[in-house]
């Protein structure tokens, strides 16, 4: 099974489409360079790979590309708990505003899923 | 054992000295709040917190931060395929020059230890 | 007067409380030790550090965490007129567009204010 | 012409009542420093000029800011395409986050001139 | 008195001089533009804007340009104690390695200007 | 010719020799991936892509990865005014520091090639 798949779970399709009309050849990079070939490496498994993105992406203060490696990080086997720690644990390195600005974008995601009774 | 002595090993005191030559108070909050508070807490193992800790560093872009956790990643159990793997990952999140300049440290700290027989 | 009391002015149970619903443990180290342990530091009024992490959050582009504190140098003292300036003089070291998303920010804070009689 | 003329077209006397609406010295300084001083110095074609303050607001992250320079690239003669190779570019250096949320930003922003027949 | 004397004191010239090598045209904007147009503006004292420069430089980490401006923090009326707590106070925003770099630089600049009695 | 050939000229072994010694699999993807599928693609001509590398290195405040870069735009026959112009324009959206910082590499780099007699 592919890593997109593992990640993106049931809308790995939607996902993808949604790529391409962004722009096909980024697309393609993000999809064959970043997904399958450098995720895919081993040597570091998918879960922990997830957080580190996290952590990147909070130093970036990325928020719509950090919901996707939120969602990812607990497809890919990390708890609630393991992703709490990840972002309180960020605030050591990269402050706490940037740390609170990804909780909330943590908490809202968890309450949608929660809603949606997934 | 305290979270310093396993990441900062024989040079613990060496470090904390240091630390508290440049500023006793800033030298309290790290060695307090980030080590033995946050740096501690339960959820997350020690050796996932060092991997996140270098991703952040490498996000920053503060070599001599850097350093001080890719040693303390080999001091909680990395592997140096692991910090590797790390630093390549990186590359995905924080482009290329972030992730080669952190290599060049991390293949330089190699290089010393090896010299020095550790 | 605790630092949050003076800074959240009437908000701060309702601020406390949204904080603590987002995460307890992160609402704890903010409350705790941001605020009343590093915030409540003499040698610096809670007005320059008020203004100082205006400066930091204009860095990061953080805009929500950046509101915070554009409010809590208004509560702390600071006139109108040195929160323009601080946001203007960030342009010298952090560029235009960052003090312009900034001073966005700060002019619907104003405007909102002034609808609400405040 | 200014230059302020040629990247902001018929929109600039609009683009400039709102800058001055927000900070009449800000605004002051970005047009006269900014566009009519350091934009307009010889050396580096505007075409150029702007796709540089484009790689520049991603690496920002600042979206409303690079919105603005997305515009002035195309109304300084530069074509869809070299736009989103600036983009794709952009992603070796700044990584995949980045270069996405551009791209998001500019294929957004194609995709409204279009419904207005622009 | 220029801006510049008074950050720079005795050494104005030199700086002046090796700023014109490195370019001109920089020079002229950084010396007209950012230190006698912008920082020279009324409505905050230059003692607060050198520990905002302080903030945005630690915030960008760069090292050479930090050290100036704790240079012209101390020379234009900060305390040393004013200067400790503008770095220990960006740990709050920046998070700690950005803080101990910056408090590492200052506390070197402190030695020497000590060894050479100033 | 490969892309590296053309920007690292007559260092392209050596470059390469280092590269790899530094890390075979990053070493990699920054030649296939980097170089000779991303920088070597149709719609952007490469003195502009290395104009672009300098602006993103500038943002990030990487120097040894900047001089790369900055030699590369000289090496696809950027001119030494518009590597300036680069760099000047620079200041605008990331501020003076770290176009000052980028200058001082640039002006050391001309100096050194200039006692080479190239």
């Amino acid at each position: 099974m592919s890593v997109r798949k593992k990640i993106w779970g049931e809308h790995a399709e939607k996902i993808a489409r949604r790529l391409e009309a962004i722009d096909p050849d980024l697309a393609r990079y993000i999809q064959d360079f970043a997904y399958e070939e450098v995720m895919a490496r081993p040597g570091l498994d998918l879960k922990t790979r997830e957080l580190l993105a996290v952590t990147a992406l909070i130093a970036l203060g990325n928020p719509d590309e950090l919901k996707t490696h939120l969602r990812g990080a607990l497809a890919s086997g990390a708890t609630e708990r393991e992703v709490r720690e990840t972002i309180i644990h960020s605030a050591l390195y990269l402050g706490f505003p940037r740390a609170l600005g990804a909780m909330k974008v943590f908490s809202e995601l968890l309450a949608r899923s929660d809603e949606s009774g997934a």
